[in-house]
């Protein structure tokens, strides 16, 4: 069975879904990113879509899934590179992605999962929370 | 046909192979990579193949091409995340990668690609070759 690689860039993992996956591999999926979620103490992930052309109910609550699992790992989920169709069919479907964030692409997405963690945590890692100073930095370019 | 997706991080290029490559899916990769390079101007290609378990003198040969395509877009490429044994049969077939750099993992190749753009063209866009500031940049940490 072919596993759906989980890259590290920096702090955030990518994950990019090129092939069909059933049960099975979710599940495996599922399970490589809770490992690699808690061996990296990564605070994001980015699942990018770009290569999926045709999307159901279960990868839709596989997404929703992903992102719940990576909540109690304190790391936020993005989708990136959604194609139109599989938007519209997420639409007709009536898929609630939950705890789910979307953005065009891999760069915008990695920057939201950034500027979350930022107003989550502050500038610097373990800092108080503090909206203040949050926005500025958030802000910057 | 699918293809395989060639993502973008900030300046550099990602491609992540997780499918098993054959004539026509190269040939349309290295297209769309010729394709990405012209229309971002990325200086790094990052070739992922963690997920890549047996490899052949065809998939060796095309990471060369890929390498070469990337030069004559002034663009420097990475393999990553290579397995042992992927490692031990390419030196047993006795393939040259020519110009393709390797790394254990994407954060390393994607470090690598920005101190031999630096290296190459000094610390600001556009700047002249200029080894003595070049190799200060490369070595801050």
């Amino acid at each position: 069975m072919e596993r759906v690689p989980i890259l590290r860039i920096g702090d955030l993992l990518l994950v990019s879904i090129q092939v069909d996956l059933q049960d099975q591999g979710a599940i495996a999926l599922q399970e490589d990113l809770a490992e690699k979620l808690s061996a990296t103490g990564a605070h994001g992930v980015a699942i990018d879509i770009s290569a999926v052309e045709i999307v159901d109910s279960f990868i839709g609550r596989m997404f929703a899934t992903i992102a719940s699992i990576s909540k109690l790992f304190d790391a936020d989920t993005v989708v990136v590179g959604m194609q139109p169709a599989v938007a519209i069919t997420l639409v007709e479907l009536g898929l609630d992605l939950g705890d789910v964030r979307t953005a065009l692409d891999l760069d915008r997405g990695m920057k939201i999962l950034r500027e979350l963690h930022v107003r989550r945590r502050g500038p610097a890692a373990g800092g108080e929370e503090s909206d203040d100073v949050a926005e500025s930095v958030v802000e910057a370019p």
